[in-house]
């Protein structure tokens, strides 16, 4: 059986020189891909306590749309600016050049609940940070942060201090 | 146990008179109401053979993935434009004021795949035509496109016509 690592499709110099880029497309559009990542991330779910995934605009939508489904647990999108019909907080995060909002509707973590949030991939960690702001903002506990992927090289792990995160793949670079 | 129907926000003249926007994410945040979803879509694959699911960008992600996982097959993303890292093919339809554009990656089906198309609602169906001359021009061949919700009013099924069509909800109106 093929290990994860080896569906992930790794793009040298994209977007820039220096760069590889990690491309999980490949993992999604092999079957035993696809279900081999879901359930090495329902893995570190393992003990977890939780009511909700929290999945990141849009490649977060995949991986926990499906855990959520076989956990038997809800699905809260968490969006960009503009997608979500009813009242919404927003966080406001930096990129490399300007920055970016996150919105989630008011009324779709209850106080008290405990949230998994997932995403595909954690580079320097500003987008779930913004949606670990907006989960505490609705009065929800972060209960553990997964992704298929990290890249160590960003220190993600450092704007998530005093949060349990895991990833399935660990890369040293960037 | 609520039927499907009654985890639906429906939100009266928004974003313009007349026009009862159908709020899916009301669904999604109820455990029960999206495991009972996901369930209703997938009674509308029985009997049908199929080997990938294309979600459209971004709510078609959510179900389609679900359904893709408990199925063990592979999850295709059909993505807004400069989303998707490798070789694109790309498709063109018409909105109400403009157009927009539907991108898959060349490698995602290979030729004499059968494809099921996922989103979570139809209305004029101009994004899901796309996604279906996408996935024939690569030589997949349709073998139906599902939905949670269909808007009737708006004749999406006369451009699908031809193609093997369902949703699990569906409204008369816009």
């Amino acid at each position: 059986m093929k290990k994860i690592e080896e569906y992930v499709r790794s793009i040298p110099d994209f977007p820039e020189k220096g760069i590889i880029f990690r491309d999980i497309t490949t993992v999604l559009q092999d079957p035993e891909g696809f279900h081999l990542a879901v359930d090495e991330m329902n893995k570190l779910l393992e003990g977890v306590d939780y009511d909700s995934i929290v999945g990141i605009d849009s490649r977060g939508f995949i991986f926990g749309a499906a855990l959520a489904y076989m956990n038997n647990k809800a699905f809260v999108p968490a969006r960009k600016p503009g997608k979500l019909p009813c009242d919404t907080i927003t966080e406001e995060y930096d990129l490399e050049y300007g920055s970016a909002k996150l919105q989630m509707h008011t009324d779709s973590i209850k106080p008290g609940q405990k949230v998994v949030i997932v995403d595909d991939l954690v580079a320097t960690a500003g987008t779930v940070k913004a949606a670990v702001n907006l989960v505490e903002r609705l009065g929800g506990e972060v209960a553990k942060v997964i992704f298929l992927i990290e890249l160590q090289g960003l220190n993600g792990r450092e704007k998530l201090s005093g949060y349990d995160m895991d990833a399935v793949i660990k890369y040293e670079g960037k």
